[in-house]
């Protein structure tokens, strides 16, 4: 009865070549990360989704500290008068946010939104914080959520509410800004390189795709299993303009007052969305052993038989010193954990039952690519230790490897066109710099500039939608 | 010049004893925890208050799990019609709440009010979670911010948005849940006394006073330092009341249906605010080293002359090792960076000068009470861990004695008036169980009932107002 079940579960997801987006969905519920609610494109993250991003925060406030970065909290209100000191940035964002527009029984004098972001906020707090370059810099972080009121929602992906960090910092100089800008950047690209297990491209977007009210925004793209690109983490810089908007200024040390020069930066939940579809398989999830709320588990084979159950604890005990580790002592059958077990993406599985205890040894497996191995019981916690860091380079090796496999080069229009259509993923080719070879592009291939990478190449002199002066090569991609 | 500015920062805080208010007002900005915005009645958590905040979390987040609870995170917006589904509940919140009433530029069929409290939105997610007993119990938690429209607000202690957390758990049976209701109260009350450094008195609130939709409250209550109370977390049983409101049932292993039983539980960033009243001093802030972000600051004497730097950076890598320590080579005076260390509340201060460097030692001081040692600087660490463990232990005990002898017996309403007015503190009077009572007590002195609590004492058989037969002990109290 229960394997019955367990087959069942197991087959229920759509194969990631049939559907990708039905598997995405399959994946996303049934390895238990998200649940839908009454509030029309809100999601429960549920634990083992929480887990994960729990972990992602840890791990990236660390190497933010490590470059002297502050937490702190501002209020998830802006009131509208706030929202529109900054002219591009009220229109990127008025269209698509929440308004507060009663306070218990009353009708309030002027309405807030919920913060989409909060740059206004932020200079708001600065104009007051501020007032000599002794004040400076500002390096502060918030961890919260935002909303965003989206007619189109998917788990993780694209969801009214979400869950990010947002950084907000303020400089005496354009330099110093600047410099924060590529290292927050950089703090990114490594974090999603060495503990997402997921390569990056590092580059600036254009004028059409970059923030509203910013000089310049930096983005890292990533290429999701089928080709499409995933915008993971974006870093901006203001210049002067917000704090010309919101008048914050400082005396300099030449006793001179100056406008700061003000950067943001931010990660969110949806990088979850693109651990699945980097690393997930038909099986269901594969999570990098660094992001995995559980790196091994542990399945009795024949838990009845005597000493089966304490050899497993004893196990337990051990390969905690060296990972998040779990017994499934439960009543279901070995198989049924096992396909349990996959579909949560647990890194390692050590299979322990009666032969293998009088033997010495144990079975372990890797979620990442199916290899087993037989290891003598001395040598498990050395072998598993040794597996996560390995399971993480590969994984890495891997999504890079499919993504150097999917980037192609296109010298005109219909090039591609048809590489956009035939083979997914990243195409490479040159831009005059207007806008209007970009609009063309969207509306005819659906497909956008993700970056100017900061690895140009000269692919050709021309432009490879109008054929005049091509200035900067430019990654092109249909994205989430 | 700096000297001069110091002083005058020092002086500028109300004494204490002169204006309780003022005096806190005047720590939580000097000692730079919070600072007020454009948005009434919500604050921006600086980077000294945050990171107090972050120490509570992580600590007891630590706490929370080894009982067995996940994270997870749930939507902000609750939907009108879900919101009224528990009678009791939506006449407690709902004139309190925030509403959105436009979604970007449409107004909304429903309207969504912004969290003051999630049952209602883990109600409606267990429904679907909830199946069979194999699913109980459920016991998750949530880290967020919630929203409640008062109309008078003060830092940390009543604000319109605060931070906190919620626990929500489902149970098979009442007395599972009753278990884990007071399970939780004991957390937070060790939480309070072994990290916070805060003794509480642990009970139960009368019907009047507790959570709206509960069948049961209990609370863990402190004094502060001027006598008010201050209810410093809660613990509701709900029963199966919600679960019979939203149809939570399971399938038991008698294979009938059953309604499950629920508990909530919280405790916010009030928990700033307490310790800042049971604490803190004339000279500012006085944080518990548990909860101190920096719990050593050591200030170089005539930094300037040779060496004087280089030692102070060679002991903040010693002290590394067994605390959190940071040098400040600001080019402030010692005067004006020994009063800024005294108003952040951090424990421990070395100086150390030329003169100490040459005798192989440096001095010690203690922020809680002001001692200071000469200490040989090979003994610099050990004694650095010493004193830290022996402040925490001193600062608790230090609070303790003074809500002892803040804690009187009335007999009579006579009595208990007169106690209220000259002895600021918590009065013990019996009760009879009548509302009646309590609504006559706080009508006519402002002091409500703060629990039952669990250590119970026959002071008299009569209640303390009324004179018919007393039915328990209550601590009464004035309270923020």
């Amino acid at each position: 009865m229960a394997d019955k079940d367990n087959r069942k579960k197991v087959e229920a997801i759509t194969s990631m070549e049939v559907d990708f987006a039905q598997w995405y969905t399959d994946v996303v519920k049934k390895a238990e990360l998200i649940d839908y609610t009454s509030v029309k494109g809100c999601m429960v993250i549920k634990p083992a989704g929480y887990a994960i991003w729990e972990l992602i925060q840890s791990q990236l406030d660390q190497r933010f500290k490590e470059t002297g970065v502050e937490n702190v909290y501002l209020p998830m209100f802006i009131p509208e008068s706030l929202l529109q000191k900054e002219k591009d940035h009220v229109e990127g964002f008025a269209p698509e946010v929440a308004w507060v527009t009663y306070g218990g029984l009353n009708p309030l004098q002027e309405r807030l939104c919920v913060r989409p972001t909060s740059e206004t906020l932020f200079c708001d707090f600065y104009k007051n914080d501020i007032q000599s370059y002794r004040d400076l810099p500002k390096v502060y972080n918030q961890w919260c959520s935002v909303v965003r009121w989206e007619k189109e929602t998917r788990p993780f992906l694209r969801s009214r509410e979400f869950l990010w960090q947002e950084g907000h910092t303020a400089h005496a100089s354009a330099e110093e800004a600047e410099e924060r800008t590529i290292q927050m950047l950089n703090v990114y690209a490594q974090f999603c390189e060495e503990v997402l297990a997921m390569p990056v491209i590092k580059g600036r977007k254009t004028d059409k795709e970059k923030f509203a009210g910013a000089e310049a925004t930096y983005t890292i793209e990533a290429l999701m299993h089928d080709g499409k690109a995933l915008q993971s983490g974006t870093s901006h810089n203001f210049g002067d303009g917000f704090a010309k908007a919101f008048g914050i200024q400082f005396t300099d040390k030449d006793n001179t007052l100056k406008y700061v020069h003000q950067t943001s930066w931010g990660m969110t939940t949806r990088l979850i969305g693109a651990i699945i579809m980097v690393h997930g398989d038909n099986n269901g999830l594969v999570l990098p052993p660094k992001v995995a709320p559980v790196q091994i588990m542990i399945i009795p084979i024949m838990q009845k038989k005597e000493g089966v159950l304490e050899k497993a604890e004893e196990l337990r005990k051990r390969l905690a010193k060296v990972a998040r580790v779990k017994v499934d002592d439960s009543d279901k059958s070995p198989g049924w954990k096992f396909a349990e077990q996959e579909m949560r993406g647990i890194p390692l599985r050590v299979e322990i039952g009666p032969k293998d205890i009088e033997a010495g040894k144990c079975v372990i497996c890797r979620r990442d690519n199916g290899e087993k191995l037989e290891v003598a019981l001395e040598e498990l916690e050395d072998t598993a230790e040794r597996l996560l860091v390995q399971i993480q380079k590969d994984m890495f090796e891997r999504a890079k490897a499919h993504r150097e496999a999917s980037t192609s080069v296109a010298m005109n229009l219909e090039e591609l066109g048809q590489l956009l259509d035939t083979k997914p993923g990243f195409v490479k080719a040159m831009w005059c710099g207007e806008q209007a070879c970009e609009d063309r592009i969207k509306e005819q291939f659906a497909a956008t500039s993700r970056c100017m990478p900061f690895e140009q190449e000269q692919l050709s002199d021309t432009c490879v939608c109008c054929g005049k002066p091509a200035k900067k090569m430019v990654y092109w991609g249909r994205a989430y």
